[in-house]
């Protein structure tokens, strides 16, 4: 990025106050923009950025659509020692993990393990964000989420799976958690627009035209074409299992079983999320942290370039020391989307 | 498979006794005996010939090395109101499952969810039968264990993870269980063998030469090379979420980590399985397996040709009323394992 097109900074907290007034502004409760706004500024701070304040035009056209609340109060509901669901009421999913927490990591404490189950909920974010929190409060985390059918089965022309991806956190001595979020498809979507505007070719087994035939033309695949799970069968194994996960379990949607037709400019899937959540000094090694750290050494000494999530961490470290960096048009339209026409060329802070 | 080649059929209850046979006259307490011999014969049955009576000669030449212990008594540890630990004491890791289970399953019942890590275990077979039985009791069930160092991690030149299969296994309405389990290898090492000896190439981006470069030959990854994970660093990074769930998690080895140099003829890998099993009735969602059901019949109308598990189910129910069919050969070194040389000519039953 050059010093022109990253003609700001801001500072974490800045950049939170600035989404939660957009979220605020645009049918979200206060308490649900706190969330959703450190949300989607903690992806940017870490340089995530599909997921950072690109996100926010959409998370607009989604709320003033009507297809997603938020405003809605997720109900927590007990239902097991080991058990929590939550019906997120049609809103996001954040919130609703939000909610769910403290039982949540009640439950954990008192019986080594819970999972949390929530259902009727909109996920727009990385799911990184999610469970990285429990691995640096001690515990491992593992989530999945189903999203919107744009994935069609191994050897199949019909879109069935969302993304759905899976995101894993674990406590590492020394060292910012092992943290990996990863897809079910073998390419993301945006990275297929990006493709198709760039005028470049996909990789082979990535995705498939109208008529379920491969295809490396993103043109293609976005037109009426769709993407391919990674992995061939095993990927495809797994986005099945997230479905099961996601929403047989826990009530909610299947990702082609929503039907958002009558929200124009709706964006956000409204599915379900799910999580196991361990405490990992029940299992008895008392070095667990260091044997993680140990493991992961081993995997770099080996010739691997880095782990997921250590390009994020280092991003993290640099914007928490710099500010994290937008361009002024970016900051514009953020500005504009708040409602702060006026200030757009002023890039002054806005405190919380 | 012909006439010839099958020319002997074994009722399940038949060739279970004569596996007991074998594990008992090889160091295998009678009751570990029964458990690694229905294992071995259900694979049988269900044409998983990889890890059927394929292995015996396997487990004969590990337990015979001293390097498993076939009389260990599991120990069972209570480690939390939804947290069972097992040691196994240097044995198989069967019968640690079936000794931790009705602990486990009361822990289910009792919280919605329990995990079960068992470590100082040897695993020599498939990971579908461990979990496929929480399934058909109503459970849905996840299962990891690491093996022995021969992949190499993503980008990298020396073998650090096992081949670390997954197996997930849910109750499905009408049908036997959905039920996967998978390699994170892109291959098995089994069929690297059967390519050398057929001398066909390996399928791109499956293995590396002993320089970790990679190689279609499979002549090379046998020749001190190594497998690659599937899918590429997203295979890498459940590789190594089964390394830290299977071994740090549990307290037992890593996959690159046993040393059985000094028992000759050894080959199972002593490292350690995890299990989370949950309760799905918990979830609230009382059609349960109907949705199961119902997304494995969206998947296959999209044009999949089969789920994982269906053709292993369709084979068992084939060999159920035809008999399991053995080579004359296989049945006649069966019968030698068995210390029964002079009846390797007279195929009759061995009720148990």
């Amino acid at each position: 990025m050059t010093d022109t097109a990253a003609a700001i900074h801001l500072s974490y907290i800045e950049l939170v106050a600035l989404l939660e007034r957009i979220f605020v502004r645009h049918r979200v409760s206060q308490e649900n923009a706190a969330i959703l706004a450190q949300n989607c500024a903690g992806c940017e701070r870490d340089g995530a950025l599909s997921h950072g304040i690109f996100r926010m035009a959409g998370y607009v056209s989604s709320l003033e659509s009507g297809w997603v609340d938020g405003k809605a109060i997720p109900q927590v509901e007990d239902v097991g020692p080991a058990f929590v669901r939550v019906d997120a009421k049609g809103g996001f999913a954040q919130p609703a993990l939000s909610a769910a927490r403290p039982l949540l990591i009640e439950k954990i404490k008192e019986n080594g393990v819970a999972v949390l189950a929530i259902r009727r909920s909109h996920h727009f974010s990385a799911l990184w964000p999610d469970v990285e929190p429990f691995a640096e409060a001690g515990y491992v985390a593992l989530s999945v989420v189903n999203s919107m059918a744009c994935v069609v089965p191994h050897g199949g022309r019909k879109a069935v799976f969302g993304t759905n991806p899976m995101a894993f956190a674990s406590p590492r001595a020394g060292a910012a958690p092992f943290v990996f979020d990863q897809a079910s498809s073998a390419i993301a979507h945006g990275d297929v627009q990006i493709a198709a505007r760039a005028g470049h070719e996909l990789r082979p087994g990535t995705g498939v035209d109208r008529d379920g035939q491969a295809t490396t033309d993103p043109r293609h695949v976005l037109a009426g074409g769709a993407l391919l799970p990674f992995g061939g069968h095993k990927g495809n194994s797994i986005a099945l299992m997230v479905e099961i996960l996601s929403a047989a379990l826990t009530g909610g949607y299947f990702s082609g079983e929503f039907d958002w037709s009558g929200h124009k400019g709706a964006q956000t899937p409204f599915t379900g999320q799910f999580f196991i959540v361990i405490d990992p000094t029940r299992g008895g090694n008392a070095v667990f942290a260091e044997r993680v750290a140990g493991i992961c050494d081993l995997v770099l000494d080996a010739g691997q370039e880095r782990l997921p999530g250590d390009r994020r961490h280092a991003t993290r470290a640099q914007n928490e020391k710099t500010g994290i960096p937008l361009s002024a048009q970016d900051h514009a339209k953020l500005l504009a989307l708040a409602g702060d026409e006026d200030f757009a060329l002023d890039p002054v802070s806005h405190p919380r």
